[in-house]
């Protein structure tokens, strides 16, 4: 037997994040690598209650087969919530996907013929790359500003490449920690909307904002036009592997047929178990104790920063989320990564987020898992081997 | 805007068993249509038990992001029950699966480059022309006998055709319920052996024998061609979601690079929750209850057919799983399928399961979730229906 491969599988880059994490695992490393929401926070107790609950009355419904599109109750519950924010969203317009990360690969299933075009912000959210890649797109590069996305670059590429998609994460971005402010929604709105081109609206970090006011959606500016995706994994926990895509028409009809031939359908037990847990807790005062911690620690990130870097050193301000993004003045991120490690500190280089020519002198930082005492002290690592570098 | 898809998605069937269970659904109509699982046997309590112990201890781990390759101690667990048959397996050679149906798919993103051959089964599954047919393949059918495929049309299919893959469900097949015996295994074995083929051995109803001996896997035949696909759907619950994928070396690694674009990993909680399950009870115990039900139902309604069908009808004797096979002497299933739902009794004609030239004389019969009196009821009322359609 000599193997032979799809040649698609051999264009999806190699998880760099995972390659380099099993250098950081170290009880001695400081990491702020990490994508993960803070499992201090997960609500487990409650999470546990729901489960019994949903595995006590009725549990031969909960655990047989179930619905394709996913469990009718929680999809309400979805198109609710997004009501609820002036977003005009119906139940039957949410497929239940597992995890978001599915949400991506059913779009490419989709929308993707080989070579077509696929707009991404530079930096853009890695698992986006790697779900596309599969279909073996062209990328095309949309710059990101620190107010969003480069309207006139975005422009460009959708009359030049004529992209299928254009993918973006407008809040609280992964990896920069940029959101898109009203203005550039609107700028952005109006070029696609002009255009023949879907926006993917990404959007896990929504609800965990910290400061400033919420902007208006994509679903609201470019109805036509929008595809939004979104998750339980941030604001109740991950590892249940409930996300969603809120999609209509013909669109919607395709999707089903992917999420069919891809996994049958999200496991019902989980997303019983999140109904139950959303219906019998107060979601919005879970979610505001994510938004005190993981605020206070981005404070404490920003000062520890401000202290002990080089005033050359630029950085993103963000108003939620789990990230925010550093620039370097003229240095690789990948040559700090070695020293970093060698001073007990882990980040992700700049290098895997972009599709194009990567802007090198980047890195992504993660605040919302360690406590302020550790971001201090890994903050002022990091400025050590930064320091060594120069020396 | 005027949506445009991909041209690959054109190309997947719609679920003929979706639309017709939709007209099926009554609660008048005795269904012999669905592949489900029996509830009955679901075990609830058991279950829910392991929920709670694993969102109690430990619960941080169990709701984080978790293992791409899957629950490590979950790994093991497959591979040991492999081993204890005699199937050398090893933990790193399984890849936890959210549900075996993405088994299918990530084989489709891994080996299949558009216009591959693909062998399979006539009738085959039809979650496996769904989940194939994404990836743009042409089919090769290969026929199925009653001691299984056909080892001489096999052989020149691998020869003319050159396909990228075999599939089969070698033991208690879906939809026809015919197991190959152990002649028909080497046979396969050996051409498949002289090929440059993978063998996709699918083994959802390895447990569910009620009648004979097993058979030897193609792991043990042809093991370095074989790639096996299981899961807990049928053992304990398919909502959990958990299935599973046996493979290695470099098909390993593309694989994970795969399963990393389409959903992360498993679900964590779910995997755990299996795991405890099988930790804290005796699998063994609860196989023999559906064996022991299905069995019955199984000889109910061979003994129904025998009863109320004209004898130039043939049907299978499977000796496990959930299905058998109706051959009716020159009637259309299709034609049947009306007058059926008139008298109140549904099942799955033959004409999806195949991606050929289709014998639209056949028809498949489900016997797992019918109790043994509805079973003689519904086998009578489909035997009016044959004489109303021929009167």
């Amino acid at each position: 037997m000599k193997p032979t491969f799809a040649d698609r599988i051999n264009d999806v880059p190699r998880s760099f994040l995972r390659e380099i994490l099993k250098v950081a695992i170290s009880d001695d490393v400081i990491s702020f690598a990490g994508g993960l929401p803070n499992r201090a926070l997960f609500p487990a107790e409650a999470v546990r209650a729901a489960a019994s609950a949903v595995l006590g009355d009725d549990a031969g419904s909960a655990l047989q087969y179930g619905s394709l599109e996913g469990y009718a109750p929680l999809r309400e519950w979805i198109a609710a919530r997004y009501r609820r924010r002036g977003v005009d969203v119906d139940a039957a317009d949410v497929l239940v996907t597992t995890g978001s990360q599915q949400g991506l690969d059913l779009l490419g299933k989709v929308l993707l013929n080989e070579g077509d075009a696929v707009a991404i912000e530079q930096p853009g959210y890695l698992g986006a790359i790697q779900a596309f890649s599969i279909y073996r797109p062209q990328f095309a590069g949309v710059p990101l500003t620190e107010n969003g996305a480069d309207a006139g670059a975005l422009q460009s590429v959708l009359e030049s490449r004529r992209p299928r998609l254009f993918y973006t994460v407008p809040t609280f971005q992964n990896p920069s920690g940029v959101s898109y402010d009203e203005a550039c929604r609107r700028e952005v709105a109006e070029v696609i909307g002009a255009s023949n081109t879907w926006l993917i609206e990404d959007d896990p970090y929504h609800e965990l904002r910290f400061s400033g006011a919420p902007a208006t959606s994509f679903a609201s500016l470019a109805p036509e036009h929008t595809v939004m995706l979104g998750s339980f994994s941030k604001i109740v926990a991950p590892s249940l592997r409930v996300g969603w895509l809120v999609a209509r028409g013909e669109l919607m009809d395709k999707l089903v047929v992917a999420k069919q031939a891809t996994d049958l359908h999200t496991s019902e037990v989980t997303q019983r178990i999140v109904l139950r847990y959303l219906a019998d807790n107060d979601l919005d005062a879970h979610i505001e104790l994510i938004r005190e911690r993981y605020g206070a620690q981005c404070r404490a990130m920003l000062d520890a920063l401000a202290r002990h870097f080089p005033a050359d050193c630029r950085y993103t301000e963000p108003q939620g989320g789990m990230f925010l993004w550093l620039t370097l003045d003229g240095v690789s991120s990948m040559a700090l990564f070695d020293r970093a490690i060698e001073h007990g500190v882990a980040f992700v280089p700049g290098l895997p987020f972009y599709t194009g020519a990567p802007e090198e002198n980047t890195l992504r930082l993660n605040f919302s898992c360690a406590d302020i005492d550790t971001i201090d002290t890994g903050i002022a690592r990091l400025a050590e081997s930064l320091r060594a570098l120069a020396a």
